[in-house]
This record gives structure tokens, C-alpha cells and sequence, in this order.
């Protein structure tokens, strides 16, 4: 018989690692999940109490807590871990911090031996995952960042209940940083094969470009507003790390706006930013290039400069 | 076509009733769900969250912020709502405040014309369910308290390891009180039609009494262990809210050991309990009552005194 | 409490029926099931074969052998009965035999005081269907048939291996007849949000348009080859139903190619044809009229005409 | 990334073999499964009707017809072939055709170097399973047989109902020969710990001895009234198969009363039967063996008696 275990290991056990590691178990995506956090105790804690809702999950899981030895034979490492801005503390002291943390991680993950593949949900995401991708030497197809999944996943939900449709009928994405410089280019947005353009200018009564504008902004300003009434977000990044996870284990080799290394698409190099890609069971696959408008191309390469900036300032 | 409405509302937005909220989403469990809480933001920000999630879960689930007339039409109501203990303050003097918060809730939740059931997650549980079916005045078999569902799905867990069978073909219970009171009665322990103490008797090199003593300490202390670590517990609870849901959603008449109202059960009046009951879509249909030896009634009659005294000090 | 009862009646208990009803249990979808056929001695002991495995199947599902009463309280209906060709009938006499069994089998359904949603399977299908809609007197929207929904599955199916893609990303359908004269619209066909053809002739050295023909092909030609190996086929058409009746129970408003009636779209009326519908809890919510191109109008047109002569030939 | 596959070959695609499959695809439980028939045109015919329906199974599943060298990597070998009885024929003559067929299909099997669980659903059950382990040379714990899986389930259900309870919570066996001579030992029966005795006890106006005499009877001929109605009976055993192999699959552990190879257990030797076993990724962990009355036991010596006779007849 062979060994069919499925492994993940969670690297920091905030709220979005736990929310995370909470969906995988309710949803029952794999059969062994590590935690790993500097607050060993912490750890502890989330996989006992992760463990007593196993009884009703009818899964078979093991959880525990673990150091980084365990990434060794693990399949997928997730990293939620992360410092938050001290008061007065600019974006390149953050980034630097952030970056020192991330090296304390990927050195002994590297060092187990892992082979697997990399999946970063720490912000600015897009940075982060370069800097996986920088610290590891891992080819960029096995570091992959949550990078606009979750605001795609959002903007679909948004049209569907817009144009009363299923959301899984409706093809649109949200590219480019996982942040303010993100945008909808609205030439790929449709309804089954029908261009949403096309449905505005034909029921131009009933559908507006307007109310897709406004769509757009409110899925970019989505999580602000999530944070402004609870401190923070963690459930929705927690579903779409677990949505990432299933199109890998499930080798889907679905379309997902994973953060990915670009590599000359849409005229950008050397950063990761959120695009459609082929996700399977090595991670990337592949990228789907969209066929951007000018004013979307350059939309991009605004998008880009920012993350390549940002990343300057990680000083790797 | 009919209404197929599945409407739950949560009380509380605290962790527990956040986790099982997520839960309800995750494992896609009724397809209406709306949140209240004393702060309005914080719940308005919860649905938010959770609304990000739902792209990614397939349900068709409306999640929103609510006040107490969307009670009305809900076909459960969970509260997990609650203060906790001030320095200094004792037991008595918590337990009224804790009363008053629930009259703030249970009233207007009652006025709202609910017809329900009341599910009740706050600690200490048993008496928090009966302070419920007094301030409500509803008839007792649809007032329920998570009682020791999760103490008791651990339990079945932890047996299933030691005997390396299913948790399935476990039959085990935790009763009465949900805290230090709570016991369990070995004589009804099986795996599958097999008394475990027969077990024990004819397996006595592999299978020890002491290792039963052990899984049940540990199931009793296992929240304290949590607390330790992580300063409190919320993911197994949320799962067990979700069973009980499910329970009662698919009319399972499942046994489950909620807290529910003793009637001369086990010589018991007036008080509720983790016992074992057939749960379905009208709350508790009746009681499974066990054959407990005499020293397992005195357990019972112990943790039933203690539950008395709390309740009396409601003043209710 | 609410009554959440979602009842499907199935009308005729022959292998596509059966499979339809069988995978309905294996997938849990609804929570009662009627069988009814003239041979009520086979629906009886189908009715029994299926509660056999009812236990396994952690269901709470009613299924039971009735009569056309049961349809009263039915959320659908779905006709799987007929009869087949005998030798050296044809086509006019065999649809006119069927659309006899068709009147035996509408007429108590109505009588019944049935208001919910025919499905029907039964072969010519587009055809049949439009003799439901006629001997109902329902409106069109709430009478459907399976058109090319399989055939659409199946194109999608294996574009997504073509292509090395989840098939949930390929968006591509099959229209018109069920049958000789149905056709795939290649200007329709995408891989996430970008044009088959555009990806033929990007990549010309991996993928050809005259591959994208063999595939056409090999889903027109699928249920012949089948037969020709298996005598009938019923598994597939059994999971289509399905499919379709989850996109009503669930109120999904999904995009399928259902047999619907055209009341001018693509220049057609009076017709049944497989066409991308949004379907949902009232049947067909409306359709996504797609910008075919000329040659494809022209096969349109081709089709329906086909459709129209047949329906005539029932002499209805 | 290791290699996850799930593999189970059937062999023998009549509509036993067919609805086990074909609810595999709907539960979506493995893989890999490779359809094996002498009529290989038959099997091929098969696939592909299984091959339409995956597209709209979500599962990423191959279905394809093999040779037996196929064999090789499979988890699970399922036999459901075999040759029905000719007008005039005796038993012993029967058995002794459906025992050649078997070596036709256990040599190859084994000649392929297969090493995992063989299944065998054929009839009778329990002495195909006994040919099954004598042709093979397998270890007794890595040869099953359906055994009396399907009448315990069944009759958990109409207890549940009977009771009003879920059939989770009911705990009972059927054991013995799949056939005449099988019996329900009620000294086991229990509705959660309590036993079904002790139930008719004391609420003798409610539940009455006579009842669970009918319940038994209805359980052992279910089969010969789906036969009387319909001609064979195949969904409910296509639903056990697939039980048994998601226990295997899941490495569950679950108790099932499937037929194993009795060593001393119950005093029988050198049989098969179905009794409670420990069923988990290698087949049979081990035995539950129950404390059954004088009564029961005698049963028990009359049923394998029958079996021990009817394996003699096979000749092997």
C-alpha cells in the first residue's frame, strides 16, 4: 500500500495561520498539518485545540506542533509569520524587519530538506514571496504568494450577485500588488463568453460601468473597511489559503491569481505580482497571459514598479 | 417551490461564536446566517470578513449584521455571549452579571416573535442554558446547552487512538456538569457492543484501567492545557456548535450530550445537565437514560448539586 | 420549524432513470424521491434496492414507489420514460408513439396540481420537451429538458485535457439539437478568459485547430460509439440530471446548455434547443444569447429547422 | 511530491460491479479505477459512459478498460464476475464453474504481481472469498468478502427508524453466511449503550420483542423481495462495496461485518463468514469478537457448517 499522506506545515500561528489551519480541518483538505511558531507554547495551544474539534470532523488528521525539521518530508509550507509596524517605524525598517524574520524561517526550512512548494500570505505579500523566492534559491514556480486570489474571488462574487449569476460563470480578475495599485482590467471581465463590456453597452437600462466601477473600488477597499470595524482580516485569506491548497494537493491546475514571478509577461521582469497562472501539483504550471488594453498595460507597469521598489528596500 | 430557508443567529461575536461561524461557512451548513453583537461594528466587520470567505466556499449563505427582530423567522438561535470575570470579583457576583447580559439578549430575541430553539455556548454552560429556559419560558426540550458534547467527542477520540478502532465505533459518554464535576461513567463505556471494562478484563497485557483514568483526567483537564497556552479555547467548541447544528438541521435524532433539562432522570430535578439525549429538528426529543451503578450516580448527584448551587446564585 | 422537503419525482425507472436516481443518492442532493412507473412491481423493487443502500449513504432521504398523486407537493419531475423504436417503425410513427406515452404520463402530472419544474430526458429530447410544454400548457421557462448539457460537459472535459487545464476554466459549448446536427461555436470557446482561437494561433506548433475538430467530433460522436460497445448509455446523462438538479435546488443560476424554448434568440421560435441558459430555483431564469458568428447562425438555423420537423412529425 | 494515487481495478462490469463503480464516481472516492471484463468491447463501453459522467464530478478520477497487468499497483482488487446458474444445474456444479472463472481471474491477479486487498462481492460470498484466499495464497487478512455489510446496515436503518433514532447511534450486527443461515444475535443490539432487551423491557408498550423478530426477518429477505420485484439487486451492494473501500482508503479502522477468515473465533475454523472485523488500510486488523449466548453460538456452529460445505463442493 502506498503512502498517501498529504502534509502541510504552518509557519506562524496568528489569526490568518490559524484561520487557515481552522478551514483545513472543517474542510478536511489534508491528512497531516505541523505548526510552527517562535511561541512554542502558542503552538501547543492551537493544535490541541484544533485537535478537540478533529472528534467532530470525521477526518483523519494528525496535527501537532513541530520545529522546522518537520518540513522535511511536508508537501506544502505556508507562511502567515510576520511583525507588525511599531509606531514611527517607516516601510523599508518594516520591510527590513520582515525580511530578517523571514530569514530566520526559510534557513532551516531550506535546511530540512524540504521540496516542496512555498506559499506566502504575509503583506505586502508580493514582497514577501520574492523574498522566499531570494532566500530559498527555489525555482519560482515552487514559491507562490496568495497575491490577488482573494480580491478576484471577491470581485466574481460581487458580479455574480450583480448580474444574478453564478459567480462560478463569471471571468474576471483583480491584478497586479495585492494592495492599493491593484486593478480589474475590465477587456477580460465577462458573463459565461460574453464580454461584460458587451452586456453594459446592450442593457446599458439594466447594467452600468459605473456599478462595475464601483464594484472595483469596493473590492479594493475591502479590507480596509474589514479592518477599520475588527482590527484585522484573517477569515477570508484563511479560505483562500485553503483554496490554494486543494488546486496543489487536487493537481486542478486551476486559474488562480497566485503572486508569481513574472518573466517578461506583460513587459515585466524580476517581480512577483498577481496574475492568473496555472496552479497544480508543482505549483505553477504556468502563466495565462491576458491580452491587456494599453491603459491596463500600464496600469501594470505602475503595479510593478511599486512591488520592485518595495522589494529595493528589503536591501536583499 | 418551497421556502428552504436554513437560518441560524449568533449572539456574541466573540471568538467561540466567530469560530463557529466560520465553521458553519467551511462546512457550507445552512444558508442563512446573520450576527449580532453590543458592537455593532465588530459584527458588521465579522460578516464582512466571513463574506470574503464565501467566494471561496461554493455556498449559496447570506451572512449579514443584524438586530434581534431577524430572530423572528431563525430556526436557532446561538448564544454565545457572555462577560468574564473582573479581578476580584466571585463567582456569585459574575454569575448575576452574566444573568443580566442574557436578559438584555433573551428578551428582545423572545419579543422578535422567535419560535425556535436556543442553543447556549457560554460558560458555565449548564447553568447559562437554564437561566435561558427561565427568562425565555420556553418548554425546556428546546433550550440546549453545548453541555459535554466536545468533553465527550474527546473522549471517543482519545479511546479510538488507544484501541486503534474508529472513533465511530466508540461509545462513551462525559455527563453532568460541564466543568470539574463531570465524570465518566465507565460502566457504559463499549467499543463497538464490547464493554470496555470486559476489555480491559480480557486484554489486561495490552488494555489497562489506569490508561482509562488517564484519557479521562485528560479529557477533563484538556481545556485548562489549552487556556495555559493560548489564554483560551474556541476551535473544538465551534465544531461541537456545529454538530448540534447539524443535529438539529438534519433531524438526525443523533445522541449527543448536550445540557438539557433533568426531569427525575437519574433522580435529578431541576437542573441542567450534560446527559445523553436524541437530538432533532425540534431541540431534545428525549433522554437515552443510562444504568449507572450507584457510585455513578452519586457522581451524577454531585455534579448536579454543584449546578443547583450556581444556578441559585443567579437569583434568579 | 420550516419544512425544508426538497421532492423529486422520477417518471420511468428504466437504466437512465435509475442512474439519475441512484446518483441523486450517492450525492445526497435531495430528501425525497418518488418512482413511478407503469410497471409498478419495478419502481417498487427499485425503490427497495435503493433504500438498501440508503443506509450507507449517512442520508436522511424518503424514497418510495407512488403514483401521479405524489406530484402534487414535487419541486420537479423528471420524464425519463418512452418507448423504443420497433422494427421497421419510423420516425413519425415512433415519435407519435412516444408523445401518446408522453400524454399519459403529463396529464396526470398536471391533474395532480403539480407547480414545479418538468425535466425531461427522454430522447429526441429537445423534442419531447417541447411536447411537455405543449401538453402541460406550463410556461416554457418552467419546462426543461437536458439538450446538450452532457455533450457540453464532455467538450469541456476534454478541452481541459487538451489543454492541461481545469476544465472548470474552460468555458465552451455545445448547441443546438441533441442529436446528428448539434455543433460547437468555436468563436465562443475560451480558456480562462482568452479565445481558443486566439491560443491556436498564438502556440500553432502545440495546438491546432484541427484537434479542436477531432474533439467536436468525438463528443457528437460519443453516444454512438457507447451504444455501439454497450448496447445504451446511462451514467453520464444520469449525472447530467443531476447536475441539473442541483443548479435548481441550490437556486445557482448557473450557465448551462438545457434544452430551453426560443422565442427568437438566434433568429429561432418555437423550438426547444440546447442553448446556455441561466438555470435556477424557477427553472430558466433567462438565457445568454451568444454573438455567434454567420456560419454558426447558419447552423443554427440548420438545427432548429430539424427540431421543427420533428415536432411536427408528433402531430401535436 | 509524492505519489497519491488510489487505485482499485474491478473486475467483472455487470450491474454489480457497474453500480459499485459508478458510486465510486459519485462519492468520488479514489483516483484510478481500471474496468476488467472477458467482454473487453463491454468494458470499454463502460468506461467511457463513467468517463462522460466525471465531467461533472468535480473529480480529477482516470477510468479506463485494462488487462490484468493493471493489476500490479492497485490498492484493491474487486471481484464481481461470475456465472449464473443454468436451468437444471445443481449447486455443487454451480460452485464449481464460478470457481474455474475465479482461477481464470485470480491467477493473472496474483501473476501480476499485485499486493494489495482482494474484495469479492460474488455469490455465495462468503465461500467465493474462501476460493479467493485458498487460488491466491494471500495472507486471509488482505482477502474480504461483502459478507453480511449490507444486511447489518440495513438492519441498523430499520432499527433507527423503529426506534426513531439515528442509525448511527444503533449498534447491531448481522453474522454468518450471507444467505439462509445468517442471523441477527439481539444479545448484541443496543440503541447507544443501552440493549435492545433491556429497551423492550421497560417500554414493552412502546417496542415489543415481536417487532425486532419482524425487522430481523425483513433484513434476511430483502434481497429475495428486490429480486421477486425487479430480477437482481445490485445498488445497494454497489453502496456497500464502496463503504468498504472508503474504510480501507481512510485507513479507518471501522468495525464491519464483512467476510473474514475465522481462526478459532466462535469456535469456527476454517471459514469464512461475516462477523465484526477491524477494517483499516490493510484489510483485516483484527476481530471483535462478541460474547454470544449458547443460542446465538449454535447459530453461528449451523451457519459456518452450511459455508464449510458449500467450500467442499467447489472442489478447490
Amino acid at each position: 500500500m502506498r503512502d498517501e499522506k498529504q502534509k502541510v506545515v504552518l509557519i506562524g500561528t496568528g489569526f490568518v495561520g490559524m484561520s487557515f489551519a481552522y478551514a483545513l480541518l472543517n474542510q478536511n483538505v489534508c491528512n497531516e498539518l505541523a505548526l510552527i511558531d517562535v511561541n512554542r507554547d502558542k503552538a501547543r495551544g492551537e493544535a490541541m485545540d484544533l485537535n478537540h474539534g478533529l472528534a467532530f470532523s470525521g477526518a483523519n488528521m494528525r496535527i501537532y506542533e513541530a520545529d522546522y525539521d518537520t518540513c522535511k518530508d511536508a508537501d506544502i509550507v505556508v507562511i502567515c509569520a510576520g511583525v507588525s509596524q511599531k509606531p514611527g517605524e517607516d516601510r523599508p525598517a518594516l520591510l527590513q524587519r520582515n525580511t530578517a524574520v523571514f530569514k530566520s524561517i526559510v534557513d532551516p526550512v531550506v535546511a530540512s530538506g524540504f521540496s516542496g512548494i512555498f506559499l506566502v500570505a504575509t503583506n505586502p505579500v508580493d514582497v514577501m514571496t520574492h523574498v522566499v523566492k531570494t532566500l530559498s534559491g527555489f525555482d519560482s514556480h515552487r514559491v507562490i504568494g496568495t497575491g490577488t486570489t482573494l480580491d478576484t474571488a471577491r470581485l466574481r462574487f460581487l458580479l455574480g450577485e450583480y448580474f444574478n449569476i453564478d459567480p462560478k460563470n463569471v471571468h474576471a480578475y483583480v491584478i497586479g500588488e495585492h494592495g492599493e495599485s491593484e486593478f480589474v482590467p475590465w477587456s477580460q471581465a465577462m458573463v459565461g463568453t460574453k464580454s461584460v463590456s458587451r452586456i453594459v453597452n446592450d442593457y446599458g437600462d439594466r447594467f452600468k460601468k459605473t456599478d462595475m466601477d464601483e464594484i472595483g473600488a469596493k473590492v479594493k477597499n475591502a479590507a480596509q473597511e474589514i479592518i477599520a470595524a475588527k482590527q484585522s482580516t484573517y477569515y477570508g485569506i484563511g479560505m483562500a489559503l485553503v483554496r490554494i491548497t486543494k488546486a496543489i494537493f487536487g493537481n486542478e491546475n486551476s486559474i488562480l491569481t497566485v503572486s508569481s514571478y513574472l518573466d517578461g509577461e506583460y513587459g515585466q521582469s524580476n517581480v512577483y505580482a498577481g496574475v492568473p497562472c496555472v496552479v497544480g501539483r508543482n505549483g505553477v504550471l504556468g502563466q495565462l497571459t491576458l491580452e491587456l488594453t494599453d491603459e491596463e498595460l500600464s496600469k501594470m507597469q505602475n503595479s510593478c514598479d511599486i512591488l520592485r521598489q518595495y522589494y529595493k528596500e528589503t536591501n536583499l
